[in-house]
């Protein structure tokens, strides 16, 4: 397909030719649609505007990648934002997800508040993406690679759009939450909200994504990272990993916003998938020291899903986190899974 | 000793004598004595008060007993106070702390604002117990059986006062806390600390013990109980986990104190033992699960302590609430530990 043509009206993409010998710049549209879903807690159908990134070689297959919840469209870096992206350790040219051969699209999350919903759900997100795939004019992608939040969206794209996608790669996600997973999040949620109640939502933000942190490596990682004693400042003993707490809670509250940090918060503990609905050959991967997705709920996934699922198993001190840090050990997994894609 | 002698001035003790074949009432003292300690983190020796419960056979040995943060010196009920203690299913006539051979002595933990200090330590309170000792009249203890913050204060007592100790039995409690969970408890008190400075302190305080309370069990545990879908209540989904996590909350919130609980929570991560310090035989006691106290943390104990000591691990989904569930279990490995204590 052209991509040229696709973008209109979006901002003039980079230089699509590949004519010389150095690389030419990879097609990149970075850019928004206007699409229409209708959202599973909403009034009927609604008009909101996705924020995408399209970026790789011109007229590549397309990959879909999404992250976790505080991910953003910008998976990788490109021409139009050349910052590295949140995954850039495994997009880019010659990387895992190649975009010599595919071009990755990614979309920034939808919230509760763009679907005038009292909720968002994770088919919402399917259902958007699939939208944009229309705007976009791409019939098919032949990959969805979610990690976290983002699998579980490729889970329920499987299940509801199984027949324009050719391959799922679910990372540290699975088709509904573990209870304990959710314990942690509901307490998350209920600083948030008596932030907002009483307001000190800067702090309490903070405090939630302090919390989330902890839920994010293994404990094996933290006990070696942060041992040692308190030491007086401030008025109060403070903990060594106490300072790496907050400096990710301030962090966080600078480019986050509280109701929707509530709202794709409570998207996890509301997404359940019925896996024999996913129809899609799967590669799943699990982290093994992961306190948020147990192995036994991805190995449980695979047993049900309506298709042939591989099921890899990295193990590392990182946790959660692993698709994120485990660069080396994750890349030939990915190279593995995205085999046939690509052109 | 004489218990009615040794009691003055407390309150008049219940009927020591063991005259007639049907079981007399326990000897039992429920009061308090003021002591004199110096703190570790205060400004020199101050007077202090101990509320303490001692009952069980007159006459028989001592044994210490001591729980968690939120323990009170009612391990077991009493003649003076009826209700069921937080042990109650360890302590008693017959039980594995039987009262027919041993007296119990437990009591209320100090916190900062008792020792006009910044903090309190478990030093402190081990050095509370060693005077409340003093003042009681009682040379040495048989056993020291304490969980959890208990078994900290445990060590503590042990490497400090050694000389009056015949035996430490520590469940769920290592020499120092581990890094995972001081970032847990970290935010715990971070949320009580935001509810102080924003006047909405039984909401955060309810928060700290939700977030408490998702540690103490294993995610097995929670999976298990809490599995299923959302319910629309109140004008926001609820999650099945959400509804235990805030009832315990509020009732927490209606039996401790903020302040006290900062104290106590910190006193944790404050806790530093050297296990060669500790010259006493010992009992430690691990749950497998438990996600606040690792098991090799117990084996590096085991390993550095300056006296012989017994691990033993009891497999159980309750996680750090093993000691308060695993009854059964338990039972006969505290007897064991005990064998040789009593009258």
């Amino acid at each position: 397909m052209n991509v040229a043509a696709a973008s209109e009206p979006d901002p003039k993409p980079a230089d699509l030719r590949r004519s010389t010998p150095a690389r030419a710049p990879f097609a990149c549209l970075r850019a928004a649609r206007r699409v229409r879903i209708t959202p599973r807690y909403g009034e009927g159908a609604v008009e909101v505007e996705v924020r995408y990134l399209w970026t790789g070689a011109p007229g590549a297959p397309t990959v879909i990648v999404q992250g976790g919840i505080s991910a953003d469209r910008d998976a990788c870096s490109s021409t139009e934002h050349a910052a590295p992206g949140w995954w850039e350790s495994q997009i880019g040219a010659g990387r895992a997800i190649d975009l010599d051969d595919v071009r990755v699209l990614a979309i920034d999350w939808l919230d509760a508040d763009d679907l005038h919903a009292p909720s968002v759900s994770s088919e919402d997100q399917a259902d958007a993406l699939a939208a944009l795939l229309d705007a976009l004019g791409i019939a098919r992608v032949e990959a969805f690679v979610g990690a976290s939040y983002g699998a579980m969206v490729g889970l329920a794209f499987a299940a509801r759009h199984g027949e324009r996608l050719g391959k799922l790669v679910a990372l540290a996600g699975a088709h509904r939450p573990h209870p304990f997973a959710t314990a942690q999040r509901a307490v998350q949620r209920g600083i948030v909200r008596l932030g907002l109640e009483n307001r000190c939502v800067d702090d309490a933000l903070s405090l939630a994504r302090q919390l989330a942190l902890t839920t994010y490596r293994s404990g094996e990682e933290i006990g070696r990272r942060f041992a040692g004693g308190a030491e007086y400042r401030d008025g109060r003993f403070r903990l060594p990993v106490e300072g790496w707490l907050e400096h990710h809670g301030k962090r966080f509250v600078g480019r986050f916003d509280a109701r929707r940090y509530l709202a794709l918060s409570e998207s996890i503990d509301l997404h359940d998938v019925d896996p024999k609905a996913v129809r899609v050959p799967a590669t799943l991967i699990g982290f093994a020291s992961d306190r948020l997705v147990p192995l036994a709920d991805l190995c449980a996934l695979q047993q049900r899903l309506g298709a042939p699922a591989t099921l890899e198993v990295i193990e590392t001190p990182y946790g959660h986190d692993g698709f994120l840090k485990e660069h080396e050990r994750l890349a030939p997994l990915l190279r593995e899974a995205l085999r046939d894609c690509g052109a």
